[in-house]
């Protein structure tokens, strides 16, 4: 079995903490991509998210001595666009790093962070009472021994709310959980008390499904934690 | 509005944690009940263990001045058993007692906290790939001004494990987790790599439903948080 070392690329401090959890060894190297989102299908919007926070992040690794880039970049920044995953060698080997991005979709549309309170409570008022699915989306960039692959994948994760009160949605907008968040709330918080129940990976919701991750790398021969 | 003053009849960590996270203030008073179960059902079950928590408990409060029990105990200590809610002034006024249990069932059978490693591993086997239920039975013991009132209930959450290898449960029964836990793991630990979801209440399964107390607190209009 071989060491691998993991890089998160996302500042994000729910995934830190999810990583810490399942007692994986990681650096952090958040992407600086710009977001650029052409999907309208909420699937389809995390898994293209979710690559190109990975591969921002791999173009800016270290290479290996004597690397050049498939379209002639320069090894360090600015990062070769599009990175090229079939490149040998384009990774330092032995390495995975993983982008992921969650949204959350309720009837037909796509909720990303809220702009401003009255757009948090707008989301808010939107899901109350009603289910709705929460989509994160991963990227493994994996460079073995033996060759890089690139692995995608997502979850979709059901969340039903009791109906909240225009008290209680004012009440937990005042806290400033809501604005750092996909559709407006974070279920690891104070929020858990508008939770009925949910159907799928609790973790999903909160920002990295932990366990299909796990089970992908697994199925790859790789055990990371 | 009146303040109440929550007391958790239960030493477990999790629990304690769960207020925290919802921003309730409490005291922790915890059970010496000697649990003792005679249903079979697990839903009874929970029920019954929660009751007992939480009247124990509430049997060992100051009483106010003057007051005897309806059994014709001594105020203090030891404690009237059966608590009898029904006598007006038991509990200091304003108070809430909350007593919860929480038992895994699977095929018939209700999983406790294992006896010792073997009994973990074998309790991880049956679980492994399969979909459980893990049930968590909440008493409310509420003291307000105009009377007491009990409220038991109870919260199921099925869940669904990815297949476990005897690697996977030997090296998760050695990290000790498993001993003081119902069904021999913790959803909220190194275990979440092996839960591919749920259906229901993620913080029934790590102990107490903070979601339904808190929304039948508001119901009987008790804002604790």
């Amino acid at each position: 079995m071989n060491h691998y070392k993991l890089i998160l690329a996302s500042a994000s401090p729910r995934r830190k903490e999810l990583l810490h959890q399942i007692g994986a060894t990681f650096e952090i190297l958040p992407s600086q991509a710009e977001e650029s989102l052409t999907m309208q299908d909420p699937a389809q919007a995390v898994l293209e998210l979710s690559r190109q926070k990975a591969l921002e992040v791999a173009g800016r690794l270290p290479k290996p001595a004597g690397w050049v880039s498939s379209d002639g970049f320069a090894p360090i920044a600015p990062p070769p666009p599009p990175y090229d995953a079939a490149a040998p060698g384009s990774l330092p080997q032995n390495t995975i790093v993983l982008g992921a991005d969650t949204l959350v979709a309720y009837a037909g549309k796509i909720l990303g962070k809220p702009k401003d309170e009255e757009d948090a409570k707008a989301m808010l008022r939107m899901l109350s009472g009603n289910t709705h699915s929460v989509f994160t989306g991963v990227t493994l960039l994996v460079s073995a021994q033996d060759g890089e692959s690139v692995h995608s994948f997502y979850e979709e994760t059901k969340v039903t709310l009791y109906p909240l009160t225009e008290r209680q949605i004012a009440a937990y907008v005042a806290t400033g959980e809501p604005l750092d968040k996909a559709g407006s709330y974070g279920i690891q918080g104070r929020f858990a008390v508008h939770i009925q129940g949910i159907q799928g990976d609790y973790n999903n919701v909160v920002g990295l499904p932990v366990a299909r991750i796990y089970q992908e790398l697994v199925k790859s021969g790789i055990e990371i934690f």
